[in-house]
């Protein structure tokens, strides 16, 4: 059962949305997804920070007491168990000009229970033809122009895959459709840098964090699809999913080092943040 | 007054939208924008022909009749001025994943009165930051993803300038935010090919049928931003503004030989799908 905020307000049913929204018309809008356990939404802090650095990058007003209010009001009426929370900021209608100057926006919040199995699943990859583009800040800010994921997606969907990597016009790798891309090779843990074209994930600074915690070398920088061929093991991280183990490139498969001292701190991590180890129901099935 | 036809009927006030469409949180869609004159879409078959491809290479659902009937329904009442009509078909809401597959589709058209006065006006451009990405398929196609051409039209407004010059990741010059980009030398026009990560506008089909039968030379190849400032004529081509004579680059001013030859093939092919020449209004003024 989905709990949804719209524009002031607990909504049930479909939205009231002007003909001319440009979240609707344009993908004019930026947005957060985080995981809520136990009526916390994890990692909030950082999630609101990046969301409201998008928001000033584009232009669109950012009010974090409206945001924070309505986090509370969604999540409060919520069970304890894993969900979803989106957070949707769009410029709204009322402007003239692609521009979009003066115009009013819309702020959707959405809470839906979330699958506590498909967390730590491993996957297989396939690499997409579409490239990301580094020289476009969207490219770096989680916004609602999100059709170069979604046809890379599809192409995986198509092959029969779960999820693509994505490679930059020159070729490195950058992240998979919906996740960041990290590397382990002896004790040091790499992730494509921002100025591959990446979108800097909550849970990739927050592994980064781990890991340097736990004694890893990390470093952000420019990767060669190759060398994830020739490394101890290769996984994806995001909000929901936590770390997932990539098995495959391309039908080749990879080598799977142990990285549960990663996982059990990111943990470690959220059940500071909630009270509860994510991996809770989990262990009951 | 806008008139507006929403999944199936002509609807007055906001649109019921699910709070889950993939238009409004992904800008999972894609869009044609057509002049409408005296209750003529004019070049309608090209735009919807483009549509249904776009359509297609997204795999989103597209039904010829039913959007013809839609254009019907909407145009059919509306004044015999000029309007600016929008079609746009999202892949809706039902779906599982960010492939989107078996989403219920939402087709949307609007139609509003255009100020034939923003025809032909010549205009100023700035290059804007934002470099187009021929590496994604996204970039040939009109998808409601628009956070780059928006992007740089923010450029171009915070800088005083009315619209921005795009270039790509190679340097080449692509189109404005909102227009194809042509060159005169001599008798030759030239314009950036689709693989330079353009969309490949009805407007700019129409003006090389046309210029070819006028007896130009025509060609689609790169073009260096630096070949603009040498050319007798620098103009931008769209389905509303028909003809915009470019008169400076980055303050630059560019020469601006006659193109009244190509304008009057423009309108006289207007004409004959609508009975009124598109400067019909403008005369009066």
């Amino acid at each position: 059962m989905s709990r949804v905020w719209f524009n002031g307000a607990m909504t049930e049913g479909p939205l009231m949305v002007d003909a001319r929204d440009r979240g609707l018309t344009l993908g004019d809008g930026v947005f957060e997804t985080l995981m809520v356990l136990n009526r916390s939404p994890l990692w909030a802090n950082m999630h609101l920070a990046r969301f409201q650095a998008a928001a000033l990058e584009l232009g669109l007003p950012f009010d974090r007491m409206i945001v924070d209010d309505a986090i509370a009001e969604v999540v409060g009426g919520a069970g304890t168990g894993h969900h979803v929370l989106r957070i949707t900021l769009t410029r709204g209608s009322g402007s003239r000009g692609l521009a979009g100057n003066g115009a009013t926006p819309s702020l959707l919040l959405s809470l839906d229970p979330f699958d506590a199995a498909l967390m730590f699943q491993p996957l297989a990859l396939v690499t997409a033809t579409v490239r990301r583009n580094p020289a476009s800040p969207a490219s770096r800010l989680k916004t609602t122009s999100y059709i170069d994921n979604i046809m890379a997606a599809r192409e995986a969907a198509a092959r029969g895959m779960e999820d693509a990597l994505m490679l930059n016009g020159e070729g490195r790798a950058c992240c998979s459709t919906i996740a960041n891309l990290f590397m382990l090779k002896g004790e040091t843990l790499s992730t494509p840098s921002r100025d591959q074209g990446i979108l800097t994930g909550v849970m990739r600074q927050a592994l980064l964090a781990s890991a340097q915690h736990l004694g890893f070398d990390t470093e952000e920088r420019a990767i060669a699809p190759a060398e994830l061929l020739n490394a101890d093991a290769v996984f994806l991280t995001n909000s929901l999913r936590f770390i997932r183990p990539v098995r495959a490139l391309d039908h080749q498969p990879l080598a799977t080092a142990d990285v549960s001292r990663l996982i059990d701190a990111l943990c470690d991590s959220a059940r500071l943040q909630c009270g509860l180890d994510p991996r809770v129901d989990l262990s009951a099935t």
